[in-house]
């Protein structure tokens, strides 16, 4: 039998409390499972004296995370802080030199420096584990870097942030408007401290960001990551996508094309009758297409203590099995920086915009459209109120770009009040 | 950089070339995440001369997959020759014998022999992988033995046999009994040379039987599954179970209870709107639920070259990568023998009955059930046709035994022509 292996645990949230009650409880299953035992040596939080539903008098207590992850009987450092920088760099960086593996939840310090740690922790010849950090507790990261590594990757998406998936669902299922299901889901306590990394869909883009990565074998590019948050999604919209049989979803989308890797997490319209239409409430899915397996759909939930603990767990019981994996599933110097592009395979997009009343309004809209080169799939213009009347339209696929290029052109026909909504629909 | 991992491939069906291809075809690929390369050094079929799709002339032959699997040049035997028995056996143990790491698709052999196979492995310091042999491309192994290694695994469910699914699907979409709809799956090639591996659930429960002992810890006990399979599904109970908003899948289900481990594959009514209830086709779905992660559901395609490909090959790169993980998550001679118990965890059940144009009869029926303690939740008794009328009942939760005692007394009613159908609701 081996030595135990070590934690040393620094953040002492919902996660790291779960943590520390998966290795008290658990450790006869554990030791099962990985053939050794695994301890807690010592924690790290701001706070000693508050009370977390779980006894850590058996444990060392650092202040400071930096000092908890050199500790010489610490193995492995688990980094639950948070934070794309502060004392969870300075931590994991630490723990890295000084050859500690690391495991950690925190997707925002893996989307921003990524890549420079994968490169740390093979230069010190250890491995940094991130399952927790993608899609909660979907063992997502290790399907797409190990149990599908034959297959090139022909797209990756998610609905990674339960928050907007719930607002967004329950805009439908209530009739709320986007700032009521805001209120309701702030009221349950579903928000970050900083309500624009889940609504402004920075959070799912850092998870985004990282998926990308293994996928396709390039530097994590978090900055290439074309954003657009809920906030402007209304009621109307959904009641209207509904109708057409799509959902609306802040979905991830990334491929590599041609003209380089594309990355964008966005509102999108997707088949109410695929898996990704189908997901209701806080429940995060990932879909991984690939050249040989075709499409694997992973559904779960994407947060939560034991959800995450579980996952933390994941990547605990694979180095306890000695198991030693390339941070991103290639050796750090091998992974390419990518080409971003921006998202230009074409797609069928919905617009909605709001009519004047005026004679040959319609008109002047459609020719906006058609000189940009943008087809119209179906359309539907609805009685007017207060001199406007809403306009829908689905677009044959195009790109992007010439969607942009219509939309700028659309102001200039004087028909049209306020900014078009347009939405992409992704093909699933 | 390594050596080359060498491969040794006896068989060289559908799969097998899938394997071929993908070595072939992806070495830049393959070299990338697992840091060496991957070859082929021999290769095993019965026929040398048949065409596959792919040169072998790089390649060594050996005419008998015993010599191939402890040829020096091979470190690890991929087996998909098929068959709980002979060839595919012989050569598995030679080559755990003979030191070499195996990596194979056949549920058969390990649902009969897994614990034998996992000791011998074992002993001989070799790891012996299957991911390919459950649900096809699906990274279900994987995710069982590794990902969720920290949760204690209430449930286990899966739809595993993509043409029982094909079948009760294409009853439903296109009003066909049970014999058209598998004759059209016979005349697609759907079936297995002998279809009652697929309609008779046995396939689908070799499956079911290497999950159970990964959850559980046990060894595996293929004999203990309760079997039955689709054949006497009709498409009367087919349209019955969706209009009380079910669909009917060849469901396998595995649970620890304080009675032993139950594990079933039968037909199951599982609500419409879940994931399960909304698999259709030949697609595969495992579902998995731990006590820390909540509900974990996968979805893909359960066989066909490339997905099976995908799957033996992300065994292949575990090895290539260092990765040795114990057969069934924990060493063999730790899987304790389990405790085979009837499902006995009580669910309500969908009985459907003829029942005979005399006064009095449905009384009788209801007496019969009451009498055995099950209660009756939902009852429709539709118009006699030729003197008798079909009666359909949706029981409130019973144990098995209580309905078998039912079922037992029902003839002495007199009133109740054939055999009552009897499907479990599964609570998804």
């Amino acid at each position: 039998m081996s030595d135990p292996l070590r934690l040393g645990i620094a953040g002492l949230g919902t996660v790291g409390a779960g943590v520390v009650k998966i290795v008290r409880q658990k450790s006869v299953l554990l030791e099962a499972r990985t053939g050794r035992g695994i301890a807690i040596s010592a924690v790290s939080a701001r706070n000693r004296e508050k009370d977390r539903g779980v006894p850590l008098t058996d444990y060392g207590w650092e202040d400071d995370p930096v000092t908890l992850a050199t500790r010489d009987d610490v193995d492995v450092f688990v980094e639950l802080v948070g934070g794309s920088d502060g004392p969870a760099k300075a931590a994991v960086e630490a723990a890295l030199k000084a050859g500690k593996d690391v495991v950690t939840a925190n997707k925002a310090l893996l989307a921003h420096h990524g890549q420079a740690l994968a490169q740390l922790a093979e230069d010190n010849g250890c491995v940094l584990r991130f399952e927790a950090a993608v899609a909660g507790g979907i063992p997502v990261i290790k399907a797409l870097t190990e149990g599908l590594a034959a297959n090139d990757i022909t797209r990756v998406m998610g609905v990674m942030n339960g928050t907007c998936n719930y607002i967004l669902t329950r805009m439908e299922s209530g009739g709320l408007s986007y700032a009521e299901a805001f209120a309701e889901a702030d009221g349950l306590g579903f928000l970050e401290a900083d309500p624009e990394l889940d609504v402004g869909g920075i959070d799912a883009a850092h998870k985004l960001s990282l998926l990308s990565a293994i996928a396709y074998g390039t530097q994590v590019a978090f900055d290439a990551v074309e954003l657009e948050g809920i906030g402007r999604v209304s009621i109307d919209d959904i009641r209207q996508a509904s109708d057409m049989g799509y959902k609306i979803k802040l979905l991830g989308v990334c491929r590599m094309t041609g003209r380089g890797l594309e990355q964008s997490m966005s509102p999108c319209l997707v088949p109410a009758s695929s898996p990704l239409g189908q997901l209701e409430g806080g429940t995060n899915m990932v879909v991984i297409e690939g050249d040989q397996v075709g499409q694997i759909v992973m559904r779960g939930a994407g947060a939560g203590e034991g959800p995450t603990a579980s996952a933390v767990m994941g990547d605990v019981v694979d180095i306890a099995r000695g198991t030693r994996v390339t941070t991103f599933g290639a050796p750090a110097s091998r992974l390419v920086q990518a080409t971003p592009a921006k998202a230009a395979t074409p797609a069928p997009y919905y617009l909605r915009m709001s009519l004047a009343d005026k004679p040959g309004a319609l008109a002047k809209v459609a020719s906006a459209l058609g000189e940009a080169g943008v087809s119209i799939h179906r359309m539907r213009q609805y009685d007017h109120v207060d001199n406007a009347a809403p306009v829908l339209i689905v677009t044959h696929k195009t790109t992007r770009a010439a969607l942009d290029a219509a939309l700028d052109a659309i102001p200039a026909t004087g028909v049209v009040q306020g900014d078009p909504v347009a939405l992409r629909i992704e093909q699933v």
